[in-house]
């Protein structure tokens, strides 16, 4: 299982009930974020899902709106008296970007480990997630995200007794540990269908989106802008409008497209809604503290 | 007139109900802030005083919940599309710590001039404030600020009009220009009381704060600790409890003392009030978003 939460679902600017960009994800205990706009530490704060356990942060980029919050997320975590390495990856220029943020956060309980994407982006592995950074078109480097989470197979209790394993060690060949020589892919079944979400805001279409987003569970792209009115605006600042962002659904097939990143234009996302489900029906506003749980397909 | 918002009394880390610390303080439209948390850009948006107007901010230090929201302030000021030099005062290292923050708002539509304060503080004058920077003891390099609206005498109309001024320009004299050779103080009678108010968080007590404080009208103080089981950590973190920060309004006797920059081990300010109002019983806790109007005193 899978659990996510919006926690700021504004673009460029924040509204008081509008924080800047940031999505939590947990697996089995450990987070990761992506982004880290302005208020993203109050937002973790109240959807109470933990700061000591976040081993990491994804940044798509170095817009203002997209890390303002990471000094206030690093004290934050420092405060939670965090000890293990946190992990940030980011587009080229990721040490100058948070060597200059961390001027008022210089001191941590834990040490910052940096993850700097080139080109065509790279593969990687977190709280048990493998994570793809692939780049879009936002005029600056800028890199969209999948998150897979994998499902290894059953657990294949027959060939556990015929190799001789005690029944109180199951649990540990379950867990990937080798027991008396016996490997878990020796008593598990073949990898079973996992989830999967894509996330990536700040570009226009690209076929990176498609290609990466194909079948996964949950889609998150941008709702910039609402309608055709600001497709100036969108191809001058690199964004999308809804219909746009509904056209890269229709082709990947996801389960459902979820929009974020909202203009302070927009007052109310649900308006322009019918505009994205006229291209993928399955198309959602979110808002922020919105939760999602992606629970493995049934069998 | 002087009105005065308290944008965030949160101190170190924010609540959701709670932004970090920063004052928004106007005068005849114009407008600075005092310190700028993350979350202030926010405040300043729920608040609804504008951005454009706002000509400089007054960090006390460099520790994050005092300016960990700059960048989204000068973005934000961007965005309003201000054009006028926007200052900054702070102490030493001023200079150090808004370049790292700006690495994420590089290139803004207004130049920024930075006022770094050394040793035992400094006058200037910003938006028709006289401001006064002392020192205070936290540790590291931090300040605290008085205020001052001066008034100027009331216009005579009879001394104008001996002066032969016409009618249409007594208020080109009024708003300080001269006309035909006169000059205001010509016309004006003797300057009246005006207004004023002190600024001073994180710091143990220091005789500054009753020196610069003497007869203010408002005076904020920080409510870190509320009670004497806090002492420990005010000494160690160099921050006031309760009982201090009334005491030096007792020996300053301001109008009103005003407590912020609680501690989120406060969940309600009030409930420690009585130990503040044993000393001076004009103790109040401010509240995010709390405005405070200061007249000029009936002649």
């Amino acid at each position: 299982m899978l659990e996510c939460c919006t926690l700021g679902t504004g673009g460029a600017l924040p509204l008081p009930d509008r924080a800047l960009s940031s999505l939590y994800v947990r697996v089995n205990g450990r987070s990761l974020l992506i982004d880290c706009g302005e208020g993203t530490q109050t937002g973790i704060r109240k959807l109470g899902w933990g700061f000591r356990c976040i081993d990491g942060l994804l940044i798509t980029h170095y817009h203002g709106d997209h890390c303002s919050g990471v000094p206030g997320l690093l004290l934050s975590l420092d405060k939670a008296e965090r000890r293990e390495t946190f992990h940030i990856w980011g587009p080229v220029g990721l040490k100058r970007i948070i060597d200059g943020l961390r001027v008022i956060a210089p001191a941590l309980s834990f040490p910052v480990e940096l993850h700097e994407l080139h080109g065509e982006g790279e593969e990687f592995s977190l709280i048990g997630l493998n994570i793809t950074a692939f780049p879009v078109n936002h005029g600056i480097p800028c890199y969209g995200y999948r998150l897979h989470l994998p499902r290894q197979g059953a657990f294949q209790p027959e060939k556990a007794r015929a190799l001789g394993v005690p029944m109180a060690h199951w649990k540990d060949l379950q867990q990937g540990a080798t027991v008396n020589g016996v490997q878990p892919e020796d008593v598990l079944g073949a990898p079973r269908q996992g989830v999967s979400l894509l996330y990536a805001t700040d570009t226009r279409p690209v076929p990176e989106i498609v290609n990466h987003g194909q079948g996964v569970d949950l889609m998150f792209l941008e709702g910039m802008y609402g309608d055709e009115t600001k497709r100036p605006q969108a191809l001058k600042n690199r964004h999308m409008l809804f219909a746009e962002a509904a056209e890269l659904a229709r082709q990947a097939q996801p389960g459902q497209l979820v929009l974020t990143h909202f203009s302070n234009c927009i007052d109310d996302p649900e308006e322009y809604l019918p505009n994205a489900r006229a291209i993928f029906p399955e198309t959602y506003a979110a808002a922020d503290g919105q939760c999602f749980v992606l629970q493995y397909p049934k069998e």
